[in-house]
């Protein structure tokens, strides 16, 4: 399967009124309700058995992992969440499976303030799992981060770090940058994504959307333990925010930033070359990387 | 696996926000988001293969009955159906069938102007497919239908016909009574549910919400084409309206209902005896039927 086929062919067949600020191809849709000041947000994704974690993966985890990474969506914009909508097909049949999996995601729920309002659950015909959630936010109108906002001779930023999730287990038990990104969006950058499928993807969307070419500082990456550069680019799910801002605000940025978690410039966005990242060597990091993230896009 | 059993644990632990009007447990929840004289609604419904369809079923005639049973939620709220967003977790490897999953869900959401906006898409490691859609909607604050609106001595009204839905594939052709549920709202009624799980699972959680009995005229309810009363009762999926209505309005009622769809009156909300269903002979409807809908209150 090939999801950004799909998604060329199903996208312009999708008419969007004329209350859409912006549609699909973000990581959140935002939608004009008529108030002054904020902008509703709305996003969906799932986690699969097998395929988002393994079958041995408590439920406690599952839900966790669920909703942070909707929570995460909403950060990317500039947002703060509100409310979500749940639904799950599961073959699982004892109550406990259940009760881990609830108290898990009311709890995480309570800690951002979301009102998980609504759901469905059905019975699934095998072993698989899904669940599937759908997350609201607001965003104040000044802050909206949106992936078409960079230009050129911006500086492409990361917090934290990358690769290896998978093996550390760090896809399970990350934290959305959800104060980082709000910090972020005010007044220093509206041109954000989080990294759900690797680095240099979504390095990629925002060139994409902005209609930019992008040179990657590749040896300034932020690694995590046991990460090559190559995990770092293309592990996919840190759950890290990459923003785009110009030289006098990163510098301010730079300054006022308290948070734990680092801050790094890892690459400059160009007007030439759009589409295209390059290393500082010259090297084209799309061409010469099949790995992971990037199977969506050379399958 | 007991749908009602896991929400009576899990409802109680959602800490629901100061703008929630109306959490879970009605057809949708109902946000405030600060405008004057409309409601945010919102719901998410899912169709599981061989649970909700089956393997042979086109992925045009899945597409349609995911959006159509969620604006059949908007539409029991007495709601407006205004963004959708999908998550699909399938092993369908063919293009065609992404095509004509979205050719027809794109028709459909044009059709109600519902802007689908947003969603993910993912595989699935089995044969099992499992798509979920998450509606919102808009309703006036002096149209909203509640499940708890039924007032003792309201007379219990029906659109359409019952029983049979499987058999006859309507659960898959049926047309949302969209248009129906807006008259009805629009000062006839306040308490309405769609008939998703089988009229007396549905008639009865109208009793629930509104604590109060009914008794059920047995005799008077429509049965489609092949369907037995126990059909009527407990097949689901039909997705018609129930609605509470005093006699007065009622009356009105009938006199300018201009649709092609049939209204029948076929029952009555009592004050006593809670939480039951009694047919005019006195017989309990709810202990005497062990199928269909009722298993997931009997199990």
């Amino acid at each position: 399967m090939n999801e950004l086929k799909i998604l060329d062919m199903v996208l312009p067949q999708l008419k969007q009124g004329s209350d859409i600020v912006t549609g699909p191809g973000d990581d959140c849709a935002v939608i004009d309700v008529g108030l002054e000041d904020k902008l509703l947000l709305i996003a969906a994704d799932q986690v699969v058995s097998e395929i988002h974690y393994t079958l041995e993966t408590n439920p406690r985890d599952i839900a966790n992992k669920l909703l942070n990474r909707n929570i995460s969506d909403i950060a990317a914009m500039g947002g703060t969440p509100a409310h979500a909508v749940l639904t799950i097909a599961t073959c699982a049949k004892k109550m406990n499976w259940f009760s881990e999996f609830f108290e898990a995601i009311a709890q995480t729920a309570k800690k951002y303030n979301i009102s998980l309002c609504g759901g469905d659950i059905s019975s699934s015909p095998s072993e698989t799992t899904v669940c599937s959630l759908t997350i609201t936010g607001w965003v104040a109108k000044d802050n909206l981060c949106l992936r078409s906002n960079a230009k050129a001779d911006d500086f492409l930023f990361a917090t934290g770090s990358f690769g290896n999730s998978f093996a550390s287990e760090e896809h399970l038990y990350f934290e959305p940058r959800l104060k980082e990104a709000k910090f972020i969006a005010n007044g220093y950058s509206n041109a954000m994504i989080d990294t759900s499928d690797g680095l240099l993807l979504d390095a990629w969307r925002l060139c994409k959307s902005s209609k930019l070419g992008l040179t990657m500082f590749t040896d300034k990456i932020p690694c995590n333990p046991n990460a090559t550069l190559q995990n770092a680019l293309s592990d996919g799910e840190d759950y890290e925010l990459l923003f785009a801002i110009c030289a006098e605000k990163a510098e301010k940025l730079q300054e006022s930033w308290k948070f734990k978690r680092g801050l790094t410039k890892i690459g400059i966005f160009t007007k030439d070359k759009i589409n295209t990242i390059f290393d500082e060597k010259g090297k084209d990091l799309i061409k010469n990387n099949s790995k992971a993230g990037f199977k969506h896009f050379n399958e």
